[in-house]
C-alpha cells in the first residue's frame, strides 16, 4: 500500500447525530479507507447532531475521493464540505511583498519617497556600483523558468509553473534570508529569454534558472554567464550535482572507498546527470559511464548534440558501449537522474560489493529503493519517506546567501566544492552512518555554513583574478 | 529661507566634554546654521565626557555640511561620524519577499512545495484561468520603468531609477494591501519594452507602467493594453489625471464654477499633461487650451509628433496662438505640470476672477504659491509642505485593488471618473474649503473607498462586454 501524503490532505467538514459513538464512527471510516487522520475538529455543537472537520492524509486525489464517500455511507452523515489543504494554503498565492522601512508619517515618506529618494537615485546615477549597497539588489535573487521541464510534470508553461517558482522563492526566504522573486517567462526561444534576463537583470543580485529543459539550458546559462556581473546558476543542473556530491563524499567515507578508485555509472543526461558528470570528473572521478535511453553514451554513436557529445568525448574509460543494466556490473555508484522503474534488485546485486545507490528520479525511483538496499551499502532516494534524501534545498539557499555575501559572481568548481564539503560536513564523525550521509533539509546550520563556505571560496576566486 | 525637509536629516554623533552646558551648546549650533533639531541622544555617557546623536532636518545636502561644520566648530567637539538618514533607510533596499504560507516542518513543505504543489500546477496546466485564483497574479502589480523620465532627474536609467520603484512598491503595499514589484528595464527600445512585458506578464495581476518619458510611454501602453488580459495603467499619466480630475471638481465647489463654462489652460503636454486633457475633455470640459515649451499647441504649427497633433486637434476652440501668459489672461483654471518659474504672481492676477492655480511641477512649481495665492482663489501644488497636495498615492494603490479585486483589466473614463469621484467625495461638504480641496495622503479610507468604486465600475465594464 503506498504511503499517505500531506500533500495529499483534505479536510472534509461533516454533519453527524450526536450520539455517543458519533466521532469514533469518523475515526473508523478513515481507517478503514486507508486515510491517515492528522485532526478532528468539533466546530459545531448541537443538542442533536455536530458538525466536525475531519482532517486526513490521502494516497493520491482519487483516494481522498474514496475517503470522502466512505464518511458519508455512514448512516445520517451528511458531508458539508470538502476542503484540500493544499489548495487552501495555495489560494491568492504564496508570497508577499512588504516594505522594510516605516510609511506611517509624511516624515517616513520623504526618506523613502520623494524628496528624499531623489538623492539616492542621483548617487547611483554618479556611482552605479552603489547599487548594490543601496537597493535590494545587495539581496535579492530572480527565479526564472520558462515552464518547460517542471517537476515530473514536463513542459506545462510559465502560468502553470508559478506555483513551483513561489515555492523556491519561499524557500530561499525561508532558509537563508534570500529575497527571491518569480520571473515566469512566456516564450521558450533561447535568444530571446537571454536578452530578456539581461534586460530585467538591474534589480538582481543573482539569476537562479529553474526548470529549463536540456539543452537549452546549457546554453543559456552559458550565455548569461558571459555577459551578465552577478551569478547565474541553474539549481536543476548545480545544486543537485553539490548535493550528489556531497552525499557520494560522505558515502565513500561509510564504504571506505576513493574517489580516484571508483566506477559510476550515471542514468540521464539531462540537466542534472550532465551537471553531476562535470562535478565529479573536477573532483577527480576518473572511470564515470553516462547512460541515457539508449545506452551508454559513446563516441561514435552517431549524431549526438553537443552537450551529449561533450559526455562521450570525456567519460567511460573503458569504451563500454552496452545497456544501462550492463554497465552496471562491477559498478562501485549508480546515480540516476532519470525515469522510474529501470533496474531491479538483481541490477543492484551486480554491482561491486559495498555499493552505493542513488536513485533520484522522482517521485519514483529507477529501482525501488527497498530492493536496493537488500544490495547495496547506502541508498539514497529524492524521497522525504526514506533516508538519506537528496534535496536540493540543502544547497541553493546557503549557495546564494554566500555569492550575495561575497559580492561575488563567477561560480567555479571551487565554489561549488565548498559548499558540497560544507553539506558533508554537516554530518559529524559520530553522527554519519549508512542511512544517515546527507544533513536533514530542517537542519538550520546548514545554509548559514553553506553560505560561510561558498562566501570565503568566492572571494578568494574574486582576489586571483 | 527655504524649508528644512526631513529627505535631508542628518544624525551628527559628537564627541563633547561634559559640562553642564555641553548639550545646550549643541542645540544652539544647530539653530545658528539654520538646523531643525529633531532629536538629542546621549549615546554614551563617562565621567569627562558624553557622546550625543544629534538628529536635525537641513534644507539640502550641502547645508546638512554647513550644519556639522557648525557643530566641529564648538571647542573641544569633536565629530565623530555623520549619518543621513537617507542614506540609512536604502542600504540593502526598502523591499523584502516573504512566505505567507507556513514552512516549519515536512508536512508544510509537502504542500507549499513538493509533491503537493504538483498537483496546484495540474490543475492551472488543465485550467489556465485558475492562475488567477492559485498564485500571486490575484494580487499583484509590477511597477515597470527604463528609467528614461524619473522625477525631476530625466533620463537616470534602471539602477539609479529602482529606490523610486522600490518606493512606489512600498506605497502599493502600505496604502491598499497590493504587493507590488520593481521591473527595471536596461532597454528603452519601444518594441522591445512591448516585447518584455508581455513575455513576463503572466506573473502579475497588473502593470504600472512607470517614469517612461512621452512620447514613447503612450505607444507602450496602447500596444500592451491591446495585447494583455490585465490592467494596464502609466500612473504619471492617469493618476495624475485622476488626482487633478478630484482637485478640479472640489476647487470648483468652492468658487462655484461648472465644468462646460470655465477656461483651462494646461502647461506641459508630455504624459501628465496629455492625459489630464484627455481626461477633462471627456468629462465635459470644453475650452482647455495646452500650452508647451513653444507656446499654445495649435493647429498649423507645423510638424509635432502624433500625441502633441491629437492636443492641437482636439484643444483651443478660440484659436490662440500665442505664448502660456497670454492664454492665462481670464482664464479660470491654470494647471501646472511641466518646469519651474514660469510665471509671475501678476500671470496669475490676469486670470478670471476667482481662479484655480494648480502648480504641480516637482520640487519647484511652475509659479510661486505664496504669490498665487495672492490672486487665485485655490492653490494647489506636489509639494507636502502646502495645503492641497496633488499626490498620485490618492490614486494608484486603491485603483489597482479594485481593478484586481474585480478581476477586471479595460480601464475606461468611467472606471477612472470612479476613482476621481470617489477622492473628491472624500472631503465632506463641511470640511471643503480653499484649503482642502483632496484628501490627506494619510487618510486611510482613501483607498479602499477608490478601490470599492474602481471595483464597481470596473465590474459594470466588464458585464457590458
Amino acid at each position: 500500500m503506498p504511503n499517505t501524503s500531506p500533500g495529499y490532505a483534505v479536510t472534509v467538514r461533516v454533519e453527524t447525530p450526536s450520539h455517543s459513538g458519533a466521532t469514533s464512527d469518523l475515526v473508523a471510516a478513515v481507517s478503514r479507507s486507508g486515510g491517515e487522520l492528522t485532526a478532528l475538529d468539533v466546530v459545531e455543537s448541537h443538542a442533536d447532531r455536530l458538525v466536525v472537520d475531519v482532517t486526513c492524509d490521502a494516497v493520491d486525489a482519487a483516494h481522498a475521493d474514496t475517503i470522502t464517500k466512505t464518511l458519508t455511507g455512514i448512516p445520517r452523515v451528511r458531508v458539508r464540505k470538502v476542503s484540500d489543504r493544499t489548495f487552501l494554503m495555495h489560494l491568492g498565492g504564496k508570497l508577499e511583498v512588504n516594505p522594510k522601512v516605516p510609511l506611517k508619517h509624511r516624515d517616513d515618506l520623504s526618506r523613502a519617497y520623494t524628496p528624499g529618494v531623489a538623492r539616492v537615485c542621483r548617487a547611483i546615477a554618479e556611482n552605479p556600483a552603489d547599487v548594490r549597497r543601496l537597493t535590494i539588489k545587495r539581496n535579492t535573487v530572480a527565479v526564472v523558468t520558462d515552464g518547460s521541464a517542471v517537476l515530473g510534470l514536463g513542459n506545462i508553461g510559465p502560468a502553470a509553473a508559478l506555483p513551483v517558482m513561489e515555492g523556491k522563492a519561499a524557500l530561499f526566504k525561508q532558509f537563508a534570508g534570500v529575497d527571491a522573486w518569480p520571473v515566469c517567462l512566456g516564450t521558450q526561444d533561447t535568444g530571446k529569454i537571454v536578452e530578456i534576463v539581461l534586460a530585467l537583470s538591474t534589480v538582481y543580485g543573482g539569476i537562479n534558472l529553474e526548470d529549463i529543459a536540456a539543452p537549452r539550458c546549457f546554453e543559456i546559462e552559458r550565455r548569461l554567464r558571459e555577459q551578465l556581473d552577478i551569478p547565474v546558476f541553474h539549481d536543476d543542473q548545480h545544486g543537485t550535482a553539490i548535493v550528489v556530491l556531497a552525499a557520494l563524499t560522505n558515502a565513500l567515507r561509510v564504504v571506505g572507498k576513493q574517489r580516484p578508485e571508483i566506477r559510476v555509472v550515471v542514468s540521464g543526461v539531462g540537466a542534472a546527470g550532465h551537471a553531476i558528470v562535470k562535478l565529479l570528473l573536477a573532483q577527480g572521478v576518473r572511470d564515470i559511464v553516462a547512460c541515457d535511453r539508449r545506452g551508454v553514451v559513446h563516441r561514435g554513436r552517431g549524431e549526438m548534440d553537443p552537450a551529449r557529445q561533450w559526455i562521450a568525448d570525456h567519460t567511460n574509460p573503458r569504451g563500454l558501449t552496452g545497456t544501462l543494466a550492463e554497465s552496471l556490473r562491477g559498478a562501485d555508484v549508480f546515480i540516476g537522474v532519470s525515469a522510474p522503474n529501470l533496474l531491479t534488485g538483481d541490477d543492484i546485486a551486480a554491482m561491486a560489493d559495498d555499493a552505493i545507490v542513488f536513485a533520484l528520479a522522482n517521485p519514483d525511483p529507477e529501482v525501488d529503493p527497498l530492493a536496493a538496499r537488500a544490495h547495496a551499502a547506502v541508498v539514497a532516494t529524492g524521497r522525504s519517506d526514506f533516508p538519506n534524501q537528496i534535496n536540493n534545498v540543502l544547497a541553493f539557499p546557503g549557495f546564494f546567501r554566500g555569492m550575495l555575501d561575497a559580492g561575488a559572481h563567477e561560480i567555479t568548481e571551487a565554489v561549488m566544492l565548498a559548499a558540497a564539503t560544507a553539506i558533508a560536513d554537516r554530518v559529524g564523525p559520530d553522527e554519519l552512518n549508512a542511512s544517515y550521509i546527507v544533513p536533514s533539509v530542517f537542519d538550520r546550520q546548514v545554509a548559514p555554513e553553506v553560505a560561510a563556505a561558498v562566501q570565503r571560496a568566492a572571494s578568494r576566486e574574486g582576489d586571483r583574478t
